[in-house]
């Protein structure tokens, strides 16, 4: 990420400092737990993708900081959450905030960040960017609940899969990529074109999320190979093996993924056969699409140095390793 | 509450109809979820407010029904991750929806509700009644960390009580009298007058309720007398009856309130305590100074029916047994 963070290094600090100042509060527990919770410091690419897409615009303003403090502030409020609900110990090497307090201080911190950022977003006094914030949360949120229904379902259809992806992380990576040319007054295809990036870099992201499950270093990412699969989680590489499998092998692994209960031997046997036909090459190759297309929206934008930024960070985000 | 309701109840029908649409969603599950929330009908006193203090103006316009809408739903989603953090298995004497589905929905719930709330509001385009609502629900979330901390810490000073109770319960009540006239563009005096009248009946309201945690009937309430004691809530009634008893008395009780586990007859202990040294009194007087100052807040505001409406709600909230 330091190829995304470095040419933008002092944006990025007043960007730390604001966000130091907002995570205060009177409330000594809420203060505790916010001052652990920014030890446990994230990528940063919301806030990069709102000063980035804004500078992209050639147009600059006082605002941008604030708008990105808000986005990672929401990012942070549905990690939170999420460690609750997947009841996950760790978050980046240290203990989660469920682990360390317990899961009632995590949810009511998970609200209390999201209504801040709100709080922070209202400020800025902008009611296009406060919509497309505000939309884009409920998307989120939406987004999870879906998510949870395709593994209960066992629904391995593939729009199912986008639909999710598409609101589950696509939609506050684009709104992080809308907000900075909407606050500096960017013309409309600007906006659209910036926002039309970030709903694809999100897909793509996500897809190479899913893939790194199958694939990934289980030390770098901080979790073992098949996690999010032994979590019930149905993604793209799996329903790209299923699709190609002969129907015998599929109907094997549709067995084995209805199961209440399944033990080491058979998550194995899902992972292999992922690989096996051809599951991760394939939804990697979704990933690069997503990133090409994401490329491409950026083609209306002036050439400047925040957009090949913006287009090195397409990379950067297919082809991580963690 | 019919004397709440009754005489706007084309106005409340305009709003069960509208919360109903706002509550669809293209997500099966979150679907499902919603409709079954709305079968837990909840007393409706939010938007009530809404509605009546928008009248109480003389004024009025279309968006108050949706800013109604808006301050229900974030209630609700407080709601639902309150009986998460309770581990509550019923709400209004149906299942909770934790113990319905599980956690995890809930949590998710609750943050889509607040999602699609703030979007709602963003809608109205008011850019001062959004600023009310956000720093409300800021308020209230730390609220809740501020009560669970004085728990923790056996924290028995009034001025923490009162702080944590117009965060937890007055932040929502004012920001539902507040945005009423905001909305119909009401001048500032009326403004803060009717946001102090809820302020003060927020406040009547959480200091009624945590007196009938000591003296109401349980089968009206729900929940056994001393339910919120048990969960580690240290209310008025107690922190009265502290500050009135003698020493020895005082500190044996303390010394239950710092134990880890406490039986059934400790409970009793101290319920009798409370009631004994007059802090069930001294609370109940509490909660009518503040209905006093409720509707003394009202007195500028010209004659009218909500008006009158608006003073009998003080005495309902107040007065009531469940």
């Amino acid at each position: 990420m330091d190829q995304l963070l470095g040419p933008i290094k002092k944006e990025i600090d007043l960007f730390e400092r604001r966000l130091d100042e907002m995570l205060q509060s009177d409330v000594e527990m809420v203060h505790q737990v916010a001052r652990y919770m920014a030890t446990l410091k994230g990528k940063r690419l919301r806030p990069a993708l709102v000063v980035l897409s804004a500078k992209a615009t050639g147009l600059w303003n006082g605002g941008i900081i604030d708008a990105g403090v808000g986005v990672e502030m929401i990012h942070a409020a549905t990690m939170v959450h999420d460690d609750v609900i997947d009841g996950a110990s760790t978050r980046r090497g240290k203990a989660s905030v469920n682990a360390k307090w317990d899961d009632h201080i995590a949810v009511l911190m998970g609200d209390f960040l999201l209504a801040r950022a709100l709080s922070i977003l209202v400020g800025l006094g902008n009611q296009r960017a406060l919509a497309v914030v505000s939309h884009a949360t409920e998307r989120l949120s939406q987004g999870e609940i879906y998510e949870f229904q395709i593994g209960l379902q066992g629904d391995t259809r593939e729009e199912s899969y986008f639909g999710m992806a598409g609101d589950k992380t696509a939609s506050l990576i684009s709104a992080s990529c809308k907000i900075g040319p909407l606050l500096v007054g960017a013309l409309d295809p600007v906006v659209d074109a910036l926002g039309a990036y970030g709903e694809f870099l999100g897909l793509a992201f996500q897809v190479a999320d899913d893939v790194l499950d199958y694939t990934g270093d289980a030390g770098a990412l901080g979790k073992p190979v098949g996690h999010d699969l032994r979590q019930g989680k149905i993604t793209l590489p799996l329903i790209r093996a299923l699709a190609a499998a002969p129907a015998e092998k599929r109907q094997r692994v549709e067995a084995l993924l209805r199961r209440q209960e399944n033990c080491e031997a058979d998550w194995r046997h899902i992972v292999s056969f992922v690989e096996e036909h051809g599951g991760v090459c394939s939804a990697s190759e979704a990933a690069h699409h997503f990133a090409a297309q994401a490329e491409k929206s950026l083609q209306i934008l002036e050439p400047s140095v925040a957009r090949s930024i913006l287009e090195t960070a397409v990379h950067l985000v297919v082809d991580r390793d963690s």
